[in-house]
């Protein structure tokens, strides 16, 4: 293997320190990737590794940035009626897995999730508060935070089930398929009044 | 750390091996556990483990045996009439979970399942083939393997949203409020008839 020399810092070393990161993330996990590991992969000192991320937290932070932000996905889940909303959340979200870069980056993240609290504050904080939770505020009923969650953990199950875990009639899936079997669960959990009744039920028990 | 003396091969040293093997794949994860490291951890020799097991594959297959057996979890999940079965399935799935046992197990396996592809195997196993594929193919409607993997995902999801990524609704929230969540999309998944308005549109497609 070739000997890459030192980069200068400058322009284009930042990009080029967050690419190594993505690849060593992906391929090692977050546990084996360090900031030396990367910024020798990088051709550059550990030290500028150091200066523009600040930590490891904040190079993974830096490196699983989505290829398409979550304005733009809430912009087309938004696109049509009200009514449409919980059609489009899923075809929107399963449309985005299909994008290998998307997906790569997300399974980058599931598998340093379930090592690292870190990965997982990071899996949390695009999934709940950057995408789904606008969306259940928007359009869901009361307590659109479990709302949210409740999507986020459909959308986290067929991922894993298509795409890491490999059950074989969610890789042979086509996208009308799972966006037919899961517009109806979006839309339970967007809108059914489902919350309601076990609080209901909940003060009942309280009162007796 | 006392050292262990070796223990004789015969009764209770199968037994002692699984512990042992249960609790290095728990801590450890499933890359670095070797039959070696249960050996030394069992105080056993190593040929005994690989006597016993066959490889490191059938170690983890005999270590993730659920504390409670798929084939009662099936018959809960069938004690009531027919109408009954996704709510019943909703609460014994969730009620599972809350088992400490079980859900260290569970979670273990996910944990092993995103970068061991092994592991995913005996995961897609206990999950389909031996828990959801049964319920499917007894209460649900055509496909029962994608009605089954369905259920899976979104059994997998709110655990990986509950216990591992840490969610905080999901984590907070009551037994009672995800059998609300969850029962209807169990029905949805397991009766809806959305599989063959997929396939009718498919065929609609594909004659134009």
């Amino acid at each position: 293997m070739a000997t890459r020399g030192r980069r200068p810092s400058g322009s284009g070393t930042r990009e080029a320190i967050v690419e190594e990161a993505k690849r060593q993330f992906s391929a090692r996990g977050y546990r084996d990737t360090t900031l030396r590991s990367v910024a020798l992969g990088a051709g550059v000192d550990p030290k500028l590794v150091l200066h523009y991320f600040g930590s490891k937290q904040g190079l993974f932070g830096a490196s699983v940035e989505l290829p398409v932000p979550p304005e733009l996905v809430l912009a087309q889940v938004f696109a049509g009626s009200r009514a449409e909303v919980p059609e489009r959340a899923a075809r929107t979200l399963v449309g985005l897995m299909e994008d290998e870069r998307v997906r790569d980056t997300f399974i980058a993240l599931l598998r340093a999730a379930v090592s690292e609290p870190e990965a997982a504050e990071v899996i949390r904080g695009i999934l709940t508060t950057r995408m789904l939770l606008p969306v259940a505020e928007k359009v869901g009923g009361d307590r659109p935070e479990l709302r949210a969650a409740l999507m986020a953990s459909q959308l986290v199950g067929i991922v894993m089930g298509r795409f890491v875990v490999g059950i074989p009639p969610l890789v042979a899936s086509t996208t009308e398929e799972l966006v037919a079997a899961l517009t109806p669960v979006f839309r339970h959990y967007l809108e059914g009044d489902w919350v309601a009744a076990t609080e209901i039920m909940r003060d009942a028990l309280t009162e007796r």
